[in-house]
């Protein structure tokens, strides 16, 4: 089973977001866990392979099970874990071979063109206390057909 | 890639635990994740299941990456959740079919027999702010061969 983990930076009422070619949708950057990595350590060595910066004070908002399905059939599962940091070291690339990285207001990720279940996920991380857990159901396509949201504080 | 998602509760200072008949280890109640569930889904309900007492106050405390090693192989990994809940509804089962359910101090979690990498993971759970995240080497007999930690506070 696939295990993502993505970071995003918000400093001064600004985000870090990738916009990726392929649809011009944004994202956090992050990517794949490899063997034996902690979520922690996958989170931040990914942020730091994609931005060339290092993430300061980072944090678990959330810990996402995706669904994909095709034809009402489940077509593949993985687990997708979103970090906040707060700060970061280091000078941000301006694009990668990922993408163009752009930094926009909080405000911006209520419009912003994204997977619907992604603007759920980074609204939560950039705005709210506590961690949220949830499902995601997608199409191939990433189409959200349903999310169901759960949510906790220390 | 198994999931497993387990539960300590804590309440006046006492910390309810499953004593496993194999070795009699001191495990939190808790199992698999059923495809589709979110983490806190599959805690709450796996807590319940074992328990048919009701969690109340539950939160994320822990995310490790377990990884089973034979002559130097890695032959299985998974990833382990752990949830810290201060109080609970209902009457706590005295057994259940997976062994027996004690109360404990929480002082005991220092010395009760259990794998040692759910030792690092229950103490922080009861006794610390934040979340704890790492990876956990075992053999497969569930003796430790390594850990690494790192933690984060919001």
């Amino acid at each position: 089973m696939q295990r993502i983990a993505n970071l995003i930076v918000k400093k001064d009422d600004q985000v870090l977001l990738l916009k990726k070619p392929r649809r011009g949708w944004y994202v956090a950057p992050g990517g794949k866990m490899e063997p034996g990595e902690s979520i922690f350590e996958a989170a931040t060595r990914e942020f730091s392979e994609e931005t060339e910066a290092i993430p300061v004070d980072t944090h678990l908002k959330g810990v996402y099970t995706m669904v994909i399905k095709e034809d009402n059939q489940v077509v593949d599962e993985w687990m997708l874990y979103t970090f906040l940091a707060k700060d970061y070291t280091g000078v941000p690339l301006k694009e990668n071979r990922e993408g163009i990285l752009e930094w926009h207001p909080i405000s911006a990720l209520a419009h912003l063109p994204m997977a619907e279940g992604d603007r759920t996920n980074l609204l939560f991380a950039v705005n709210e206390r506590g961690i949220q857990y949830g499902t995601f159901e997608y199409t191939t396509e990433f189409q959200l057909l349903s999310e169901k949201i759960q949510q906790s504080n220390e």
